[in-house]
């Protein structure tokens, strides 16, 4: 398990049930941004995203070891590095960890999931005061954890997940255009992209659900067919900063103006991180019955955000959401139009005001999302 | 660094100061007692007591690279391990971790330190009351914090400490007896046998204060060469317990009878550990003069309380502290009567009411303290 250092009650809780369902041993790493906060502001240069070999070891072991990964997230401080030189914030992420992470995930060899634990610090950044019951009720809603049964509720839930990603499969789209206030997009699909959602499947055949909550239905388009201009539609918490007002430019498939009223070097500094990085990886579809939606807040964590709204994601793309990608090599990838970076960061596009459309080849329109609702 | 998870201000003010001293890299594990209490309650019994393969890695990886090594104690839960099955919380002791790192140090191959941070846990253990402000005045006493010059006044405390070890050595005791109420024990000591304190030196001449705060001079005595009975002075947190009112009896060195008005289980499976448990590996004394006694406080906490009143410890002896010990091999030191095990548990045997005398090898006995003043 990897978590935040202050998420210890809910770290606590699942390390009991993990022994209960039968684990052997259940390990946790903490990690506390504060540390990297330090290593930003006073550490040596050539250090800055170098991750401790002894964390780099145990991320390449899990390639022979296969383990069962979960990550609580729940940022209690999403603006802890805001005000630091963003070039070095940029430079002093984890790119090693994540690309060995990246590599197991994308290959399925592991079963993993993402959840988020509520924190005082978590609750100031929502409401303005830390009051963690109030944002324990809003995790309770967007988990389903209020339903009689919440078990039941994600398998159906799950089970609309997956009608709605056969849905869009059936249509075969060329290409998903946005249109609303700022934005007027279009994002070029790959004659292979599939359309999945709510749970994988390892290779070797462990079913999970990678994030808690999810309510997205996904794919990863061709990385060279993305043009226009895209509004983000929520703030976006990434590298202990917070983006507001991110606005982005794509020309063939790169994004080449950025801009934002805060934040916008550190997304900046990830798309220099390498020539890869600025080529989408993922397109995402949420409508409005979004459990995340219905508490009606911004998070300011993608985990939760990202689960409110349609979303991009800027970085590597999912070569098990393309047919066939799962067997490609990593240097065949790109040639088959499968982005590959060791950057992946999610921003949310969608709103109640933002139409969604599928293009067929020919430049046919059918909707897929008006005023948010489902239209499929 | 290694620190319990609860005590990240400490830790991360550590870490930034660590920078401005010119480390390279800061790495931090954050160990969290709950997964211990929960690999005891629900995890399987073979894997008691085998730390995760990624820790051993690294611990090992320090005889190569020899970091510095600081450690932040100051367990908010002493207790909490108390409820548990005591054989299984004596098995679940990490001492395949504790292993590596007694070799490191007793081999003199990394400079290290422990020190303790105040945590609402620990205040209520010693108040009755989560009162972390008066537990750091009663620190910041014990740790010279309080006077106009810390650091200078450290250098003239650990002098008096050298000037008392030479005093000692000069007398050149065959044995140390200890006689209060409950206590008539004399523990033998090595020909070689050197009193030291304060700071250490690395094999490598890196001059440290391996316990801060540190007001004990210690030696390792003769394995085989203790007898009588010895009555604790201070209750002894070890292994999530509080053991209170402990007596041990030894007979040619090896503790033979073990009683306690609580944890008793966990010293007697500390004791059976492996078959070098049972002896001694240290002898230290510490006079009413200590910075840790002024507070009038019992911390329950080793590193304070040992610094609080002589103390005694089962396991493994320290090979620097005997004349040539550093120069031994391991398979040599049992041999030439310094003592070999993972176990290293100090408990504290000093008090104004015992009365403390080195004697000769024809019997002599020569005061060292009486009613806590020292008399050499």
């Amino acid at each position: 398990m990897l978590s935040h250092v202050d998420n210890t009650a809910a770290v606590r809780a699942i390390v009991r049930e993990a022994y209960v369902a039968g684990a052997r041993r259940v390990s946790v790493h903490y990690a506390d941004p504060h540390l990297r906060r330090a290593a930003v502001e006073l550490g040596p240069d050539e250090m800055l995203g170098r991750s401790a070999p002894y964390l780099v070891d145990w991320y390449a072991s899990w390639r022979e070891e296969q383990p069962a990964l979960i990550s609580v997230h729940g940022d209690p401080e999403p603006e802890l590095l805001a005000d630091l030189d963003p070039e070095r914030v940029a430079r002093s992420e984890p790119v090693d960890l994540r690309t060995l992470t990246i590599g197991l995930v994308t290959e399925r060899l592991v079963n993993w999931t993402i959840v988020a634990a509520p924190s005082a610090g978590w609750a100031q950044t929502v409401f303005g005061e830390p009051d963690v019951e109030r944002l324990w009720d809003a995790v309770a809603t967007a988990m389903r954890l209020d339903e009689p049964d919440p078990v039941g509720a994600w398998r159906d839930h799950c089970r609309t997940l997956r009608s709605r990603a056969a849905a869009l499969n059936e249509h075969g789209f060329d290409t998903i255009r946005f249109r609303g206030p700022g934005t007027e997009l279009t994002v070029g699909l790959l004659p292979g992209s599939l359309w999945v959602g709510a749970a994988a499947t390892t290779r070797s055949g462990i079913e999970h659900v990678p994030n808690l909550p999810t309510e997205e239905v996904f794919t990863t388009p061709d990385w060279r067919r993305t043009s226009g201009v895209v509004r983000s539609t929520y703030p976006l918490a990434i590298g202990g900063t917070i983006v507001r007002d991110l606005e982005v430019r794509f020309e063939d498939g790169r994004a080449v103006g950025i801009e934002a009223s805060s934040g916008v070097d550190v997304v900046r500094g990830q798309l220099q991180r390498d020539e890869r990085a600025p080529f989408l990886g993922e397109i995402a579809l949420v409508d409005g019955t979004s459990a995340v939606r219905k508490t009606g807040l911004v998070f300011s964590n993608t985990l939760y955000d990202e689960n409110a709204a349609c979303h991009i994601a800027y970085g590597s793309g999912l070569p098990f959401a393309v047919e066939g990608g799962g067997e490609l090599g990593t240097d065949e990838l790109v040639g088959a139009g499968i982005n590959v970076s060791p950057v992946h960061t999610d921003f949310m596009v969608g709103s109640p005001e933002v139409d969604v459309d599928g293009l067929a080849a020919d430049g046919t329109a059918t909707p897929i999302l008006r005023g948010d609702a489902w239209q499929l």
